[in-house]
This record gives C-alpha cells, sequence and structure tokens, in this order.
C-alpha cells in the first residue's frame, strides 16, 4: 500500500456509540487516515429489531460507504457483527468487532476462561461463542446486560446506581476464575471504572478487558500495515465526513460524550 | 350509534406498550368493540427519533386503519400524540394520550398542581403544559424519567434499582405540594407500585395517578356513548387483529408482560 495515499476508513452503527472506535482509530492512525462514520439513527437500536432488518440497513449503509470509495469497513456495531456481518456483500475489505476481540484474547495468552458482556442481540446470537470454536479449549461466560446502554446514554454510568445494576448482572461471574472479560458493546468503555469495581467486589482483581475499539485499532495495524503516529495529532480532521440518518434532540449531546468534543459538520442523510 | 353494531378501534404504539391502553379499553368495552393494534417494532422507539420521522411513521399506520375501516383511532404512544397527532391527516377520529389525560385531571376537581412524566420526547415536547394552557391555573412539574421504559422492559420495575432510579428522578417533587401525577408513558403503569412507595418517602401520601389507558378509557365513554361491559368478558377476541412492523427476540414475553396473557396470532407487516 502506498503510504503517502491515507486510507479511507468507513465506519458505521446504529447509533453514536461507535464513535469510540473512530475515536481509538483516529487517535492512534491519524496521520494516515481519513473516515467517514454513519449512524443509523432511524433504525437505532439494531439491538431491538430483527435479524432481516439489521441486514437490509447493514446493506444499505455498506453500499453507500462503497460508493464514497472507502478502503476498508469497520462494522463498529456489535449487534450487526454478530447478526449480518456475514451476510453483508461487500467488495471491500469489511471487519465487525468479533474477530478483533477474538484475536485480542487469542494474542494475550492469558487462561482460556473468558467472560462476555453484551446486548440481548450479541449475546443471544452466540456469534462470539462461535468465533471462539476456532480455537481449543476456550470456555466463554456470557451474560447479557440490556440495561448498560441507557445507563451510559442517561451520563450515571458513575453513579451508585450503575454500579448495583451491575452488581445484579456480574454476579454469575462470582465463582468464575475469569481472566479476560470482553466488553461486547461500543458503550460499555464509558462504563470501565464502575465494571472495575464491581468485579473487585466480586474477587476479580486482575481482570484484561478488551474493548472494541482497541481490538479493532490492533487488529488494523496488522491488516492494513498501518504504524501509530508518531506524534499526536487532532482527532477531527477537516476531510472526515459525519452522516446521521435521522435526528434527535440529544444526539449532539451524546456524540460528545461518546468523542469527548463536538463534531463540528453532521449531515442528514436518508439511505 | 347503532348499539348492535361493534365499534372497530385501531390502537397503535412504537412498541408494545401500548397494549396496557388496549388491556384497559377491552376490559372495560369488551363486548361492543372489535380492535386493531399495530406496534411499529421496525421504527422502536419512537422516543429517539426525529419529529418528522415520528409524523411519517404515524401516518403510514393511520392510512393503514383506515383502509381497514376503522371507526376511530388510538394513539397509544405519549411520543407521537406529543409531537405528531397535530399533524396527521385522517378522516376518522383520531385521539392520543394528552386530551384524555388533561380530561381526566379537570374532572378530577383535585388542586392545581400537576407533575407529569415520561420519556425525554414527550416532556421536552411541552404538549401537556401546551394542552393545560386552556383551563386556568394549572401548574404543571415536569421530570423525564429515560430509565423508566428499559427497567420495565427488563422486568426490574419492583426492585431496589427501580426504587432508586425512581427515587432519584423524583426527588425533585419532593418540596412541591402535588396531587396529582400524569404517567405520560404506557410502560408507567407497570411501575405503578415503585412509583407510591418512593412518593410516599417524598412525602406525598394521596396521590391521584392518571394513566393512558384509564384516561382514554374514560375519554372514550363519552365520546363514542360506549357504556361499560355488565359481565366480565375474555380479553382477546378471535376477531382482534395484532400487527407488528418487525420482530425481536423478546417481543412476545413483552407483549405477555403488558397483557398478562399470550397474543395467539401477531401478524408481521411491512407498511
Amino acid at each position: 500500500m502506498n503510504s503517502s495515499k491515507k486510507i479511507k476508513i468507513g465506519i458505521f452503527d446504529s447509533g453514536l456509540g461507535g464513535l469510540t472506535v473512530f475515536k481509538s482509530l483516529a487517535n492512534t492512525y491519524r496521520n494516515n487516515t481519513s473516515f467517514i462514520y454513519l449512524g443509523d439513527l432511524a433504525h437505532l437500536p439494531y439491538g431491538d429489531k430483527s435479524q432481516e432488518s439489521i441486514i437490509k440497513y447493514s446493506q444499505r449503509i455498506v453500499d453507500f460507504f462503497i460508493k464514497k470509495k472507502v478502503d476498508i469497513i469497520i462494522v463498529a456495531c456489535n449487534s450487526a457483527s454478530s447478526v449480518a456481518l456475514n451476510q453483508i456483500k461487500c467488495d471491500v475489505p469489511i471487519i465487525g468487532t468479533i474477530q478483533p476481540s477474538v484475536q485480542s484474547v487469542i494474542k494475550s495468552n492469558n487462561s482460556k476462561l473468558i467472560g462476555i458482556i453484551g446486548t440481548d442481540t450479541t449475546i443471544n446470537s452466540k456469534a462470539y461463542n462461535r468465533a471462539f470454536e476456532d480455537y481449543n479449549n476456550y470456555t466463554i461466560y456470557s451474560v447479557s446486560c440490556p440495561l448498560f446502554v441507557p445507563i451510559v446514554e442517561e451520563g450515571w454510568e458513575n453513579t451508585d446506581i450503575a454500579h448495583q445494576i451491575a452488581a445484579k448482572y456480574l454476579n454469575q461471574f462470582q465463582s468464575i476464575n475469569l481472566d479476560t472479560i470482553i466488553l461486547a458493546c461500543t458503550h460499555y468503555p464509558m462504563l470501565l471504572d464502575t465494571l472495575k469495581s464491581v468485579f473487585k467486589k466480586l474477587g476479580h482483581h486482575n481482570l484484561y478487558f478488551i474493548d472494541s475499539g482497541k481490538a479493532i485499532t490492533q487488529y488494523l495495524s496488522s491488516k492494513l500495515s498501518l504504524s501509530p503516529d508518531q506524534a499526536p495529532a487532532d482527532i477531527l480532521h477537516l476531510n472526515d465526513k459525519f452522516y446521521i440518518t435521522d435526528t434527535s434532540y440529544q444526539f449532539n449531546k451524546l456524540a460528545n460524550r461518546f468523542l469527548g468534543t463536538d463534531i463540528p459538520n453532521i449531515e442528514l442523510i436518508t439511505l
């Protein structure tokens, strides 16, 4: 790959949680990349939709990205990665959240007891379990945590209430000698402090947490021969494009929370 | 209206919370009514969508109901009632959640300090405030409670966590001498015991709670000259129709929770 040409990366999610993936990628490879982000707010959240609908919505976005001549597509949504990725027709490389997270686990050489937390759709799809079947001896314990997304969207991720909700969901992991937790939802990195605190109370002191953004960032390094930036760069560049398919009164607030800064120009489109 | 002809009532919501409205109506007027219910699961939840989108989705459903020759349409969704009802083109009577709730307040002859709780869309729309402007001297205090819907959908409405979430939202009502609370969301009647308990701890002992289902049921009595059934009847009749515009793995579980019984045949349609 010609090192003088910037790699154009298309990233999509049903909402704005995928901005955590954009943030990780832009923080690492900013000087060699440009981005298109699409939040499919018209169909948010994918987790409440059927597999057929999620495939249809994802395909439309992929077709849009291909017209925009992206070099690679990132499905920054665990629900879509779990139930749609294998069904999408796409003639550029397309990467979901699952393989990068699984590869991070394999590389970490920790023990083989893995905890996975995600939305109902992701957990019930068993997509992570299937991905681990290609490797020997991993045992997967998974718990769906449907209230984590609304608690993050409410901005309550560091409250006592968030702690109690997390304790109620994660209590099932108490007697299992886990050492790795996959955060199988792009909202969950916002809850990391609360999760660490709850896991400590459950007796898990040295857990290795894998989040989709960091896992994809590592994965792209080998996949695209990308090297991390030597010097820090501004996270937003003028030639990045941000699209949404519907508005809601709070999308700007949420975008700012996931990104840590305002997005100056978001374009509303219909696919 | 000919008393021998059953009144055909079309009810819609973005999801299944509107089944609490169906339940109230069917429990009261079962012998003189038939129902079409539509849950627009393809666009659930309306609360996260723009006003333009909510109007578009609502209009499609209204057109569908009119083709099905309903006599009256109930918008059993506070978000749609708040931001779309006045924009919908409809040549049969159409009733939202707001006027019936406001009429219940007026008739109750309680004091004039009203608390309203609902989703962000409903509360931010100020639609209830505008409805009370037609009457003198009402003072409205409103609080949006975005976590109430997910907590009900998780089945945690009677837990300590639900109590704490409710206390956090409702704390603002502590120093106000309210006597009426409008539950401006069709999910909230499921939380009634928790809400009563929290309000008691805040010093409110004799609150009058208005829920959309009961308010619409009273309102229809005068609007359609309907009399309550003399003898109890089965809530589901064979000629009722239930439609959804998408599936999700848990819609059956949720339908059962709102209705207290399974719906034997739900038809998936595209509008």
